[in-house]
């Protein structure tokens, strides 16, 4: 078995079997539900009436573990062939969830993978579709970490009992998961849920709802400059901006398909009587944009017309899959759809192309791609699928991009291209995505008049740069570790007058004439001590640049720069600072 | 009595007295309801159920007025002495609603005017407050006129019958009807709901729902420009600016109260389950900014915190009361709230009154002031209100700005000010308004540490500049006539080829060096005649300048400019025309 990216999935399973055993050695009571693995590593969840795990648990478990994997075991795959037995035997061990799973999968030829020593004997066994690898010497005990634990109801439903769960990781080799541990690490001191509070940056509250962020003054200083880019660039692209309301009635979700498909996701308003309209707030925007479209005529010359708009929408989802600006119930969508001719996709998918690898070059983020396509189920035509996958494949190909294809993988409703953005510490995150579209287009049975004179239906297609502003600006609180690029910083410059008395009109002068440059900068003439104050903006605030000014900067009109992560950078006149400063601003160099 | 602004109301009620006696002349089986006068006339509630009434008849019933007006009859206060006789009266003559209302208003002294011949006969009766003019010689023929009919239910309720309704209107003089006839005629060519189709601003959309704005490409345009103005010149006077969502758990709405006192116009959110939270979907942007001044701690120094936000809201309102962008369910408040302490108020209100002033010049609107001060039920201690009246005269009695004061008219939790702006055919429209707040700053029990280390509640203002988006926008389409000012115009130049073959290139050339300069800019290359592309784009779609090029503009590396309004304003070098464009764009002239 070859060990690469792909069969890590099987290396963490066959860890979560090692785990599950330890466990069952070292607490004989409790009863396994179910351990799978995960992108990160893997999980086991337990039910244990009398002990709560405790971290000193974890190390002894991670300890048995290494003991078990000494003693080199294998795993076996067996068929039940009665399951009716296998079931009650199952329940005589108090194995209520396997019992409870095996029933559920009694036609799907379910099968148990046997953990055996070279004698034979079988010293632990798991009802589990596999696969598994073929033995523990795959398996380093030097390369298993138990990471924490958490609370897990029974199949992820808060009316069942609530679960104990390990998280834990493998790989392939230490160094490996000494880079995980590292980046996990690091990662903990980016955490922009703690960021947040240090900056203050954002902020949920209970009398609010989980899921649903105020933006403070300092984060949304940083997204007006992310707007404000993100439209005229779209200006520049040849993109028209709308805005659309929130609210909408219950019709137009009718036609677009998602009171069927999307409901348990949609925030219903309630009604006052019965016969009054049912209005629902927009979990998405593209029906909106479908209306504007049909809001005039469309001839080929008229296409493409690309419709944007930073479109807030709201999204019920569990609490506890909630986190931070990641995961939340409201956010705005950079959305656009593009609607178009057959014969233009492939330049609208290459512009598209352009414009989010434009825009990850701004914020020094590279990224991956994968394409989806044809799914089992779809709608549509299969030539406009096969048309549409070879578009997006030919875009691609013709750039000499690298891309992973998602066999089958596509939503029904067309193939799709999904970008991953690698952030400072190597974390990869969903953001942009094109999506073509053959369900909307008919459904609101949009058309254009072809050069034959033809009403046809244009191709349509969705697209977002950033994903979410929300999630976006989580994912760049924690590629910046808070220290936002000058373009961004919601402080820029710090000035900090050496004595408060003698250098306060001075300081005072250099910030008035910063603002008039519509530059943020902060006069911090707090009664502390320059040391305390210079190291509070560059290292705890992470302002960009403290210009210190005494006798000897008003004297030659210059001030002392030092620059975060750099440290002093000289004295120089205040008018070449400035110059440097808007150079940076203008450039978005980060 | 003195014929002015103030007893016009008096004379257009003794014209809808005289409107219901031309009406029962001409249709005796008219029942009657109610006539008042209102801000532009008066109208008269009529049921007859063996006659509609048509435009003809408008002019029936206006040329028996003029007749009856000629016959010089006298207005005469009665009390009814019996009233319960008067009823009975009432009812044998059919008239069941003035039966109604002076049965409710038996215990008010009521009272009767009676329009009487110079012989004593009583020609008209109407159960009425009054006051009235003493005589019909107040009444000028030609200073009436009627205008249109409409439907409405008896007392505004929807379960009662439908009556007819006729509008009028009626002045001291010909000469001021015929002004107001003509600003009539105007604000029609003008209506922004017209506009909007000819310009493709905005659609109100059936499956979305009524007072829910489709914001389009152009009228966003606009939009855009203003944001970017509000957003700028916020940051210049020292706002921060912030984002918050639009739903919130009720008990947000139970700490600030709005649950008790606004429930009828606020959007509930379904729940999937009884126990669930119940969510709402924000009618203010209040309660957030409040949770953010509480995420941090507050003293003296620094405060005025100034907190402003683009806040999209959503208040339910009946469909009857929608209209276009001016009364709408969702709307965009460019709200702000300022936290000071009491030393600060006035200096705080000068700067609001300053950003409105400045604002209102950018558009060419002038504005009318009035002050509401404490009314009889009210919050906060009587102290602060004296104190904060007298802040809001200090100000405006300072820079000899004048006002009306509306005594007794504010909010029971704060004094405010309103500003009426006036348009560019003399309407006025409510737009900014200060208003303090006694109550919420309690209910939250806000905090500030002030320079005695006292721990006190700040002074809260609530603010607005245009009041709401879509409002604001609404006039603006009104007030230009569509024709917005070259910065806010959707297609600032339009180049037009003389011939689209022999000149294209050149005319592409403009065209992009025009776009690289972000100059909305528009190539007419349609197969229409010159003249034809010409107009359209002045006149029909308003473009601020046409840029003709043909063989003698591409010799010379010249533009021939027409301007929207003004004509052939004549050829000049590109460059010259680039420089002029920007300036005026740059200047925001008007």
């Amino acid at each position: 078995m070859e060990k690469n990216e792909e069969t890590l999935r099987t290396l963490r399973h066959s860890a979560s079997h090692i785990m599950a055993q330890a466990v069952q050695t070292l607490f004989p009571n409790a009863k396994l539900a179910i351990g799978p693995a995960t992108d990160d590593g893997f999980y086991y969840d337990f039910d244990l009436d009398d002990h709560t795990f405790t971290e000193e648990d974890l190390q002894k478990i991670e300890d048995k573990m290494k003991e078990i994997l000494k003693q080199n075991l294998t795993f076996e795959k067996v068929f039940v062939e009665d399951v009716d037995a296998k079931v009650a035997e199952f329940k005589a061990q108090g194995e209520i969830y396997k019992a409870e799973l095996l029933e559920e999968h009694k036609n799907d030829n379910p099968t148990l993978y046997l953990t055996k020593d070279k004698d034979g004997n079988v010293l632990f066994n798991d009802l589990c579709a596999g696969p598994h690898v073929p033995n523990t010497s795959y398996i380093k005990g030097n390369a298993i970490k138990l990471l924490k634990l958490a609370g897990a109801y029974w199949r992820g439903n808060e009316k069942n009992k609530m679960l104990q769960r390990i998280y834990a990781t493998a790989f392939w080799t230490k160094e490996e998961l000494a880079d995980y541990l590292n980046m996990l690490e690091e990662a903990a001191k980016r955490d922009h849920r703690k960021l947040a509070t240090q900056l203050d940056l954002f902020s949920i509250r209970d009398e609010i709802g989980g899921g649903l962020v105020l933006w403070h003054p300092n984060l949304y200083t940083v997204r007006e400059e992310i707007e404000n880019y993100w439209r005229t660039e779209h200006r520049k692209r040849g993109y028209v901006i709308v805005q659309t309301p929130q609210l909408a009635k219950s019709k137009l979700w009718e036609i677009s398909g998602h009171i069927d498909h999307y409901k348990e996701n949609m925030f219903f308003i309630q009604k006052d009587n019965e016969e009054d309209e049912q209005y629902i707030v927009k979990p998405m925007n593209c029906p909106f944009h479908i209306l504007i479209y049909q809001s005039q005529r469309h001839s080929y010359r008229s296409l493409p017309l690309r419709m944007a708009e930073l479109g807030t929408v709201y999204r019920k989802e569990k609490s506890g899959a909630l986190s931070g600006l990641t995961r939340v119930q409201g956010f705005t969508q950079d959305d656009a759809h593009i609607f178009c001719t057959p014969e233009q996709l492939v330049d609208e998918i290459n512009n598209i192309i352009d414009f989010v690898a434009d825009t990850m070059e701004i914020f020094k983020m590279s990224f991956e791609v994968e394409l989806s396509t044809r799914p089992e189920s779809y709608v549509g035509t299969i030539e406009n699928w096969n048309l549409a996958e070879a578009g997006l494949k030919e875009a691609m190909d013709k750039r000499g991009m690298k891309y992973d294809i998602n066999e089958g993988d596509g939503a029904f409703y067309g193939p799709k291209i999904d970008f991953k953005v690698k952030d400072a510490i190597g974390r990869t995150w969903q953001c942009a995505t094109i999506q073509l579209d053959f369900n909307l287009p008919e459904r609101f049975d949009i058309k254009y008049q072809d050069k034959d004179g033809q009403l046809k239906t244009p191709v349509m297609l969705h697209r977002v740069i950033f994903g979410s502003m929300e999630r976006f600006h989580g994912i760049l609180i924690e590629h910046f570790a808070g220290a936002f690029p000058m373009w961004l910083a919601p402080t820029q410059v710090a000035i900090v007058p050496v004595s408060n008395e003698k250098h306060a009109d001075y300081a005072e002068k250099l910030y008035k004439q910063m603002r008039e440059e519509m530059i943020r900068v902060k006069l911090d003439d707090r009664s502390e001590s320059l040391n305390y104050r210079i190291r509070n903006n560059l290292k705890d605030n992470k302002v960009p640049y403290v210009l210190v000014v005494g006798d000897k900067e008003i004297e030659n009109n210059t001030v002392s720069v030092r620059q975060r992560g750099v440290g002093e950078i000289g004295t120089m006149p205040f008018d070449e600072f400035m110059n440097l400063a808007k150079e940076q601003i203008k450039t978005k160099k980060c």
